[in-house]
């Protein structure tokens, strides 16, 4: 809403004793801080008086060669004088002189960017009138001492090209001479010295005098406030957060109250609700006869208000009464300043009150059922990031703790363990109910038992998209990868992190939520879905237009992603079905089948099991739609790394000569054997020697050797050169039709046995990496082949519908093709980003995204946040082309962003009808779909979280962000 | 041009005697061979007398449920009467039977997919009247047994559902019988035994009996004709083909005549140009008394045409002005058949020629020269494809071959050498001057030095796109890769190809072109570039509006582009400047350096060989523009491959026990150590051994294996999941930005250096793999900092151009942006369509492209026909967009696809303003380019080029292909 027009004639706006010239609306002129102030003071709050030179000044005072105009000085002159009279103080007076605060305040907050001076009319005469009135000579003379180097650091630039500050210096070396340690130690003797000392070094270093004259200092001030607008670090934090230049800034000038007058002052802040719990209770601290700092520093300990009841009740009440007045006003929980000053209640701030997010969700809750707000301001009141702190397990806030290195927040939540290397020893120990954490340097489908056993993992290489990521995400464990400072050494059994070197055993603890690992337990909290954060995700569906549902691989996923509300599976991935430890092994025989019967007859054994896995699926998400998606992969991603294997080999081989002939010559052979070799290997020696002897007792010791041949030679004809763009997807299932077929039959019979029992059900087939039509005629021509068959076999009519995966940028060009045989489209955004930047998602995040993010050359992680402007505009032209050719179209995306709120929200502008989240995520995304809908999400790139400001809960500006977000701008 | 609207009415359409019903633009309805008839006959041509009865009637036929209506029986008869008395003779004639042929015709050739009749009108008495007009009775009981054979086949279907033609075997039976082993013993009695066989037969399978009457014969093959229109095969054809079902075929009967017919008849052939060389001379050969099998059949020799004029110098004078007339009237050299039967000549065909390449543009040049043509049509005569016949060396077509296996035709060309499996091997003997062919599995930058050396490349893995591929095709050496049944043991030192085991030194021959591969020298005909092609290029200079430029890395190759006639460089690839011989290391070590420090100072020594670079590439092409692309490929690419250092490594650490301690003992490891490791590495052992020898000598054994333990270190660290999405590019000239400053200050110094010697030319730089603004801004602020040095220190004004790569797909999407700043765009459609596609180049290939291909799913190899559905739509997105922002944005491509006839013709329809090409391709495009201007290339897709048809020479329908071509359709 843009503030009331005002006459620009004026240009100082007065606040003070229940009136002010300008309201909270008026930023542009006042200022953020301007306008609260006014605000606070309209409501009726006892503000201490004051007044704002408007933003327009600012250039006015540039354009004038950096002078204050006579006319502007005469308006201040006149608010001086009213902020005089209800103070009761004159400004510069011998016995008990006016303060003034002369402070910056832009439109946008712009944080110790800009320059402030505090307790400006102190001189050599009212430093003494401030002494009487506080019967305190070391405050007073501090204050004193303080003002001038404030002064002439800022308005005079004593220090300007200096490297060291000239005060500081001053009041070392003194302390020095003194032989004080602490500033404590100086007397006011020592304070007024030290006065004189400022006074010569400002005349010395400036050529002027340190200004007595208390309207001098005040055409100082504020000069230099509205300089400091130019300053280069204020113009680079303009630049980084794109606030433009010619705003300006307002200047402040407030009277000061003092909370240290005696013991009838005080000073204290305080919450309308328990910024904690968001329990409705008044809460805060107060301390008599001191200063804000004094709380701050801890020196003393500050009492709970609840005190302030019995000490001083009147005032209590009247605290108490204006909170409740700005909490209603503002209609959200309120955090304010307030200070007693010789028995007198000012208030100094009031702003929305920070809170965490079990908080935050129960504070909008109860204001809704108090009528305060309604439940969309509800919504749009939680961060989805905050509500993520909810849904995992975190690290107790009250633990202290030291993180030993910072990896890539990969999977959220987090946990300790022991450490262990190997995902056998894994699930060994696993077995012992052990707590683990699962360490390599990377993860690989053979270590998923590992991933089942631990309770979280940590590689040393990889980002959120690598593998142990992916899969740690999707079963909801705290992952940390990419922690590229640990060095992981599988011989020696060792992790290094700096000077610490741990060992299989030894306890860590991981936070997945913000990449940090540290040594040793560190306690948690556990994950909270209170009654009030179901009640606010139900009103959510209700505005939301994008459904939610959850990616799950499993049974047990599915029911996890209800219990989290997703009203369907938007991606199941079969090969997660086969990387489980009793299913590889087939898995593995079927790609080494030299035979199209031997091939058939494992793909017999994963037909029954992944007809098992469907039948559980379809019942856990009944009523709701499961989305299956073909065999994705390519087929050297089940089967051993080639290094590892060569490797195994050639120790296998060395040994076949100790094993087999264990006499004194294999002893020599022993003896002589490469040291080096014999070093490295020593382990896996003997792990071999075992197995080896094993095998060996039962006469098949070649077998060993000849099978790993076996596999190598099947890895090497399988490897890829770029593996991301290689035989995978759709291309995989027209050259191997039998395992596309045996999906689908899978798929089907599962339909069948279901609808046998009655139960409803919606199997979706989906074709992962479609580039054009042929392909998806092609895989769809088995399906018309089975489906009858199952039905017969069966003697039920089984639903099915057939749609495509949108990854290929490709098949965005197509999509007006596609969907004449496709009923739906997913939207796999993770691939179709890497296509759209030709960025490897394995190699970019530890390669050069940071670079790139620390450059400014990429704002975000385009695999985090889903791209704005190359990857959303290939989808919206999809969409449309898809849509024109099947109006009715459904259209959902199934990448990793479909859990990121900006990206949700990026989604609904696009029109899509669904976004699929892995499990955890889904209670996070429910609140961004409905966020969206409320359409009054800030036009700020998707990335960017907003810093909560006083503002937010005002009525925001109606802009029509969603159709800003799909514009697509060239 | 549309055929003249005909009245539905008349369903018969006669010539002869130089008048004709129709005419040659008749095909719609006459079918190409009537109206061919037609035309000839008008022309006045003495073309035997015929009928055709329209493709309408085929219709007609088949919804009157396969019978002929008897309108149309009275129709042919009338006709068939016209026929009679042209031809003086009765059908069915005792004593001199009108003979017929009854043929199929559609509107498009479809080539022996549709039945013919021949010989009708015989019967067991006109084949007496026959016997005694040709007094051959031989041939004539012989056509007769043939025709009851062609005649029970085709329309009595009596071989339909067996196995074997039952004709056929009563023959063999009869020979077995008769002990005969060839159709030549078969004597008089024989034949007329043989034709009551056949007879009995087809009663016995049809219940039918032959039909005596030669009407009866006529009804049954016309309704034949009309049915062979809807046969399996037939539809099949049409469906690859893309023709229309509803178009239906005609039916043309017409007069047999016959050579045999005693000494003053013969059949010979003629072309108005000699077909080989593109000489303007009558050139054919004839035979009297004969017919044209006996031609073909090799049986007697031909005599030259020449012999006809001393001979019968009346029916030459005819012939040889009938031939003249059709090749005035056709405006095209012409193939043409006769027959003359008893004195009297008749022309049967006359088509346009097919010819060599070299003949094909002999002929058109000299045609506009005679003013038959004009420039235009003359460029549109010469299909591009056939041009690059002749610009590269190819198997002489005379010498016999019989090529062993056929890999991908990489780089065409064909050549001979001696096997040689290793690049330094090749460096070696190449310096001896000895022809080699280097054979790889594949290719690797390390072993370019092989490429200078070999005369062709010869791999068993990769695509078009492999590195052997492009490295042979930037040489214009020939090139066959991915020869996949070629098994290469570089141990045993020996390539198997099926039972062929070839050695180090053996003979073989590669024709690049085919992919072909001979074992032994196969005699070549080198590349050809006349002054004929030399002024057709000239003039198709004129034409295009595309511009050619070349593909150049080295002085070298811009002087063979330049040669070609390309006008500039479009692509300067500057990594292969670091993969020679003398470069590699430094570039290796520039790699490996651990401090800046140390990094720059190989950088330095790079800086000086690259500005001698530019500086002999700028002069060369001196006044054309030279692009050059700053360094692309990962890092890791110019290192050793990961696997074999490791191998390299293993072995030296096994040897150095045996070399440093000579004594018993390693003797006793030797023989202990694994048999199998010892047997692999026998060859590598005794050259490690030998280096380590070397080594050891100068006292520094160790620093060997420290080394390759360094480099491993390294290649470890650069190692990519997904190279090709990997570290490379403006990726790496962020990361590494003193290399793209090296390159830079290159690029710009020696440009100064030619504008010191007034040379004038046009630097461009090139960002590759850029994807967003920001990338080449910062790129571009190298350029800002460097380019003013530069100028300083040469005292001379530097020009440059400053563009962008387009070859991620975000960059298409992002192109309004970058035109911001680039001055131009280059698709680099290589990459691009791999990011489309989401295909890796270097795995697609030998994966599944060929299975995509075969079954239809994709009709070309993306990577070399450039894809107008997906590429070409971002291609045009991009170009719109990037216009918009700057409607100069010059706009080109240097993919491989730049040299690709049908992809070239898209780029104009894009709107391009140039391509570029290796070398020797550069004939190709500016050809290409100029056909694309005369916008009358075929809309037909891109991969498919169109056979040669007669009518090919017509002016041809002015459809706006180009402006189908870009058409987005979805």
């Amino acid at each position: 809403m843009p503030a009331k027009k005002v006459s620009t004639r004026t240009a100082v706006y007065y606040f003070g004793d229940g009136k002010a010239d300008g309201n909270g609306n008026m930023k542009e002129l006042l200022g953020g801080k301007g306008a609260n102030l006014a605000e606070m003071t309209l409501v009726g709050l006892p503000v201490p008086a004051g007044f704002t030179i408007s933003t327009e000044m600012c250039h006015a005072y540039e354009k004038a060669g950096h002078k204050l105009k006579p006319a502007l000085k005469q308006e201040v002159q006149q608010n001086l004088a009213k902020v005089e009279k209800v103070m009761g103080k004159k400004f510069g007076d011998a016995d008990d002189p006016l303060l003034l605060s002369v402070r910056s305040g832009s439109r946008a907050s712009m944080p110790g960017m800009m320059d402030t001076v505090l307790n400006l009319g102190l001189n050599d005469i009212s430093v003494e009138g401030l002494n009487a009135k506080t019967s305190n000579p070391r405050f007073s003379y501090d204050s004193y001492r303080r003002f001038i180097q404030m002064y002439g650091d800022v308005v005079m630039k004593a220090g300007a090209g200096l490297e060291h500050d000239p005060y500081h210096l001053i009041l070392e070396n003194y302390k020095t001479e003194h032989g004080y340690k602490s500033d404590l130690e100086l007397k006011v003797k020592d304070l007024k010295a030290v006065i004189e000392l400022y006074k010569a070094e400002t005349r010395r270093l400036t050529g002027s005098i340190f200004p007595q004259d208390p309207l001098q200092q005040l055409w100082g001030s504020i000069g230099a406030v509205f300089q400091s607008w130019k300053t280069r670090r204020a113009q680079e934090y303009r630049r980084q957060n794109k606030i433009p230049s010619d705003w300006g800034t307002a200047v402040n000038i407030q009277a000061m109250v003092f909370g240290n007058m005696g013991k009838d002052s005080g000073t204290g802040v305080c919450f309308t609700r328990d910024p904690a719990t968001g329990e409705k209770r008044f809460y805060g601290e107060y301390l008599m006869d001191a200063q804000g700092e004094d709380v701050v520093a801890g020196i003393r300990t500050p009492l709970p208000i609840s005190r302030l009841e019995k000490a001083n009740p009147k005032i209590y009440r009247q605290l108490y009464g204006y909170c409740r007045k700005m909490e209603r006003h503002y209609t959200d929980m309120q955090d304010l300043e307030f200070t007693i000053q010789q028995g007198k209640l000012f208030m100094l701030q009031t702003r929305v009150g920070k809170r965490t997010g079990s908080a935050a969700v129960r504070i909008a809750v109860e204001m809704v059922k108090e009528r305060l707000i309604t439940t969309e301001e509800a919504i749009r009141r939680i961060d989805p990031d905050q509500l993520e702190q909810l849904l995992f397990p975190r690290l107790d806030p009250k633990a202290k703790r030291e993180a030993v290195t910072t990896g890539v927040a990969a999977s959220p939540g987090a946990t300790s363990g022991e450490i262990v290397f190997d995902a056998d020893q894994a699930e060994e120990l696993g077995k012992q109910g052990r707590s683990l954490i699962l360490v390599r340097e990377e993860t690989k489908p053979e270590d998923i038992h590992g991933f089942f056993a631990a309770r979280g993992i940590l590689t040393s290489r990889g980002g959120k998209t690598s593998h142990a990521a992916v899969v740690a995400r999707g079963m909801g464990k705290p992952s940390v990868t990419g922690a590229e400072a640990i060095t992981i050494n599988l011989h020696a059994g060792t992790a290094i992190i700096g000077d610490h070197t741990l060992r299989k055993g030894d306890v860590i603890t991981i936070d997945g939520s913000s990449g940090k690992v540290y040594i040793g337990e560190v306690p948690t909290v556990e994950a909270e879905f209170s009654k009030e954060l179901e009640t606010l995700l139900q009103w959510a569906d209700k505005i939301a237009h994008l459904k939610v549902k959850g990616n799950a691989d499993t049974p047990l996923d599915a029911r996890r992603a209800r219990e989290f509300g997703a009203r369907g599976i938007g991606l199941c991935r079969t090969e997660r079905m086969f990387n489980s430890v009793d299913r590889l092994p087939v898995m593995v025989e079927m790609i080494l089948a030299e035979t199209t019967e031997e091939r058939q007859s494992h793909l017999d054994k994963l037909l029954e099991m992944q007809r098992e896995d469907f039948t559980g699926l379809f019942k856990a998400m009944s009523p709701y739609p499961v989305t299956v998606r073909l065999l994705d992969p390519p087929l050297h991603e089940f089967l051993p790394n080639i290094l590892e294997l060569e490797e195994e080999l050639h120790h296998a081989r060395q040994l076949r000569l100790l094993v087999s002939d264990m006499d004194g010559k294999s002893q020599t052979a022993l003896e002589v054997i490469d040291p080096d070799v014999r070093e490295r290997c020593e382990k896996e020696i003997r792990s071999i020697h075992k197995k080896l002897n094993h095998l060996l007792t039962r006469g098949i010791g070649e077998d060993y050797i000849l099978r790993k041949e076996k596999i190598l030679a099947k890895v090497r004809a399988l490897a890829e050169t770029n593996p991301m763009l290689g035989h995978r997807g759709v291309r995989l299932g027209i050259s191997f039709p039998e395992i596309y077929k045996m999906q689908i039959r899978a798929i089907l019979e599962a339909a069948a046995i279901c609808r046998k029992e009655k139960i409803e059900i919606h199997p979706e087939i989906m074709v992962p990496q479609v580039c054009t039509l042929q392909e998806l005629i092609h895989v769809h021509s088995f399906l018309k082949e089975l489906h009858p068959e199952v039905e017969q076999a069966y003697g039920v009519k089984v639903p099915y519908r057939f749609g495509s995966m949108i990854e290929v940028v490709r098949a965005c060009m197509r999509a007006g093709h596609l969907a004449e045989i496709a009923e739906f489209f997913s939207f796999g955004t993770n691939d179709l980003t890497q296509a759209t930047f030709s960025f490897s998602r394995e190699d970019a995040e530890s390669k050069f995204l940071a670079l790139y993010n620390r450059s400014n050359i990429l704002l975000d992680n385009p695999f985090e946040v889903l791209d704005q402007e190359g990857v959303a505009r290939l989808m919206k032209i999809a969409i449309e082309w898809g849509r024109k050719t099947r109006p009715g179209l459904e259209v959902g995306i199934c990448g990793e962003h479909g859990g990121h709120p900006g990206s949700i929200a990026l989604c609904h502008s696009l029109g899509l009808d669904y976004v699929s989240a892995s499990p955890p995520r889904v209670p996070v995304a429910r609140l961004a779909a409905a966020r969206a809908a409320l359409a009054r999400s800030t036009s700020k790139p998707a990335g960017k979280s907003a810093p909560q400001k006083v503002t937010a809960t005002r009525p925001s500006r109606k802009a029509n962000t969603r159709k800003k977000a799909v514009a697509a701008k060239k």
